[in-house]
């Protein structure tokens, strides 16, 4: 089978990888692409308000935020390999050889590494769902307003990868003997989920406000 | 440029298009795919219960879980254009002439006709989505304890495309003046929402608890 990246497959062709009895993609590399589905709406509600005329007064500002935002796409979206990859070294440091005491050290020292590299992938989409977020009240109060709907569908995805990251940094955690290292990551995963999770409730209540009346 | 599917475009080319100035894939094609990947990831954890010796007990159940999984997950998959469809069928009729009245009478009809087509997308998305929740107590349960974090993924991204579908049939209903139908669209997209809400959160709490231990 070509190893050709998650992100060049066919849509329905990551699903189905998804689905199956693979190693990989697992439930990390779909939070990071329900992000990047998250980002790209939230992307194009910026799309479709720069270049009018009824939004020339925005112009400059909207495209500051549809540029962060596309660079903060390309990152999830690197994300929904790298999270194969990643998962892919721990299974690989699990199955070093294990017969003398030296080998034993040497596996020990490799799964925990591999599991903290595991854990700082998911850190980073929580850190980039954050980015993402505070870009999102802005489009809802200025961006085209036929759009307002996809401000809210960026903000319920990032939300939803946001609480899915932190799940899976929490997975890794378990498993990782570095106290330092455990209490740094929870505390940057939590700090950057309140964030999302109050950015994105005013902002859904403020869509749900404007397409309900 | 070629009308292929776009379920069977590249992952990055579908999020391309999602984030450019492009009249389809929308909010609503975004959701439907948050959906299928909760779908598929909720299969992940069933296929890797089946035909494994310690699961031999509960085998032929989750068996028929996942087999109910996938049929929602090919019905979310279909959403997925079937959005995109029904947009550009919205868009046609209100392209239509206006120049006399009876050409006036017929875009009108159109539009309405074609705004409930587009309604019935993300009202089917609602539905899918809260037959999907119901098979996932049973995996976090029952299903295989390493895959714990991937029934929470599943959770969270099909309460989140529940959200945005309710979101995209609100859209619609407010341009469609058939009482009749509204009422019913919306009664039946918040029964949906509102067990999707439920069974999500109780099963996002035993994800967590199950993981942080």
């Amino acid at each position: 089978m070509a190893d050709i990246p998650m992100i060049e497959h066919q849509v329905q062709e990551y699903l189905d990888k998804l689905a199956g009895k693979l190693p990989a993609p697992g439930g990390g590399s779909a939070a990071a692409l329900a992000g990047a589905l998250g980002a790209a709406s939230g992307a194009m509600v910026a799309s479709f308000t720069v270049g009018k005329k009824k939004y020339a007064d925005v112009e400059e500002e909207i495209q500051g935020h549809l540029d962060a935002i596309e660079a903060i796409r390309g990152e999830m979206a690197r994300l929904v390999d790298e999270d194969v990859t990643a998962y892919g070294a721990v299974g690989a440091a699990y199955g070093m050889p294990k017969g003398t005491e030296e080998e034993k050290a040497a596996r020990t020292a490799a799964i925990q590494e591999a599991l903290k590299a595991a854990a700082a992938v998911p850190m980073r989409l929580a850190e980039q769902c954050a980015a993402l977020v505070e870009h999102l009240p802005p489009l809802l109060e200025k961006g085209n307003p036929n759009l307002v709907s996809d401000v809210g569908v960026a903000a319920k995805l990032a939300e939803a990868a946001c609480e899915c990251a932190w799940l899976n940094v929490e997975v890794n955690l378990a498993y990782i003997k570095d106290d330092d290292f455990t209490n740094h990551a929870r505390a940057e995963t939590e700090s950057h989920l309140s964030q999302v999770r109050e950015i994105c409730h005013n902002v859904w209540h403020g869509t749900a406000s404007a397409v309900t009346g």
